[in-house]
């Protein structure tokens, strides 16, 4: 019995979420859920986005299941990922039959740091303008860099690559490069190279076969991992894992796309393909192989699949059927 | 008679240059060009890759063609841009018949600011690792802004969409997003909206139709331009124009391709069509339709087109054929 906190947010994050735990009571693993609020919504009632008492329900829990949550998610999801310390966030880009993928061969990883960069809030104005701070700690970069050598060995993956645009930020991004390589001599086995991010955002375009696990700075991995949808078939189908020392949390990389909301045809696969990363991060990877593998049967069939994916089943009858696979 | 400085650098810099000066021969404007030094190769032999008198040089003429510089680009490009108050970096992306174009619908032009962001150099160490500061001054913004609907307006473009992560970035993209509104209220005819970079880069792939003239910030208009040259042909194809209130420097977004370098084998279309926006904003028009339209007979042809092109013409073969053209 596992201890899940869950957030559905706003708009489609609340109806991917149904859709997900319903598809979830067909897998063989007992969870103990702890409904929580945050976003749009419960800020218009109460004036805060991200209530404390949501924060101490995730960290009372394993995990944490997070549909998505509107203009607020700045203030939702970065928050609590520096709050509860989920340093890294994994992106997997992996095309899947039956879906308007631009290649068909797309399977590589980000692991994004997630704590701090350009995401530390350290802003200030002034006559002239405004300044942010991009703050980069050799702390936080090696545990990133650990964290993907250690997930590309875990996972059986081939290659880590840095990226980064050192040429221009020469300390800060320096630095990161420089805790790659660093860190990389203790994973003698793993190939390695390292990239800017202007070329690698091209890369993938042109030759997305030459990466396997990328390991790169907060906002690129945020820029660099929405393109990576892009080419693997939409965000409909991005999941994400964010993760720290003791709790993992789990979304959809898209939003809460508010002109879709309430109209029950949002694509669930991401929220769902989420679920799949939390049951790998629970150790339950049989569990995990089996849900993975019903919502591909389903893709694949191209059957009762939502508008985006060329179907027009609702969120909830793609759902259902992901279930009957089981 | 125009006077044109001209850097050709490094690596396949100086072979796409070359393979440019030779078409131009043929094209109906008269030039009086001044060579000068930048790079790695000139860092080697002085110690400094940007030698004052270069700046002069390009201080004292209409435009510069600029080819490529190596490890040193970053000393390179960015200080001429800063010294030379080169404050728009113009991008556009647009896919040609015969190339290797993802689609063959994608037509649009990236205006980057190319002065501040973090490419203003403001980088301190620490104890714990490094800062970056990343500046938008109300004065930048509001002149890129300005240029990016007056290029709009002259080249018959219907809609500006400012680029962003405001929701993150709250007080300098906030200010940067305010400004772009602000600016916006002196062309009531011009269609606009703005979307964040993330968001972005995975509509380039899914829905780049949407995207007509893009007003951004520096780094997030250096990673969009790239996967931009991807969606339309590749690197290879790619031009752009540095250009401020007195002179213009055009470049190929490429670099110095050491691997690729000695060969004669790059593809010179990104260097010509460099040349193409020199000739325009020369507002020698008709002899820039003129090479265009020869650089894409040729490339339709696809017969004397370098190897990433499908070809196995030499640089200089390519450049004779689109001669020929003229
Ligand atoms: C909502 C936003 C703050 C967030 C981010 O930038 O990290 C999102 O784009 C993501 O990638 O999870
Ligand atoms: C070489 C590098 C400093 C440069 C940049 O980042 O601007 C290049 O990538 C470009 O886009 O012109």
């Amino acid at each position: 019995m596992y201890k899940i906190a869950v957030i559905p947010g706003d708009g489609i994050g609340k109806e991917v979420m149904e859709a997900t735990l319903h598809v979830l009571e067909a897998v063989d693993v007992e969870f103990d859920y702890t409904f929580a609020d945050a976003g749009d919504e419960y800020m218009e009632k109460t004036g805060v986005a991200l209530p404390q008492e949501t924060v101490e329900i995730v960290k009372a829990s394993q995990a944490c299941l997070f549909g998505a949550a509107g203009e607020s998610a700045a203030d939702v999801i970065v928050k609590l990922r520096q709050e509860l310390e989920l340093y890294a966030n994994i992106r997997p880009a992996k095309s899947y039959p039956g879906t308007k993928c631009l290649f068909d061969n797309v399977d590589f990883v980000i692991v994004r740091e997630n704590t701090e960069g350009l995401y530390i809030g350290l802003e200030e104005e002034s006559e002239e303008g405004a300044t942010a701070l991009r703050v980069t700690t050799r702390k936080a970069a090696e545990r990133i860099c650990k964290y993907a050598f250690e997930y590309a060995k875990k996972t059986g993956r081939k290659k880590v690559t840095a990226v980064h645009k050192a040429n221009v930020l020469k300390k800060t991004d320096g630095l990161f490069r420089e805790t790659f390589y660093q860190v990389a001599k203790d994973y003698p086995d793993m190939e390695l190279d390292d990239r800017y991010v202007d070329a690698t955002a091209m890369f993938f375009i042109t030759r997305p076969e030459m990466f396997d696990v990328i390991v790169t700075t907060n906002l690129f991995g945020d820029i660099l991992s929405d393109e990576a949808a892009g080419l693997a078939g939409g965000l409909g189908l991005a999941p994400s894992a964010n993760v720290g020392e003791k709790i993992g949390l789990f979304e959809p990389v898209h939003g809460s796309a508010p002109d879709h909301a309430g109209k029950g045809t949002a694509n669930p696969s991401a929220m769902i393909l989420s679920a799949v990363l939390m049951l790998d991060y629970l150790e339950e990877n049989d569990a995990a192989r089996k849900l993975e593998n019903a919502l591909v049967e389903v893709l694949a069939e191209g059957k009762a699949v939502t508008g985006d994916l060329g179907g027009n089943a609702s969120t909830m009858e793609m759902a259902v059927e992901v279930r009957k696979k089981l």
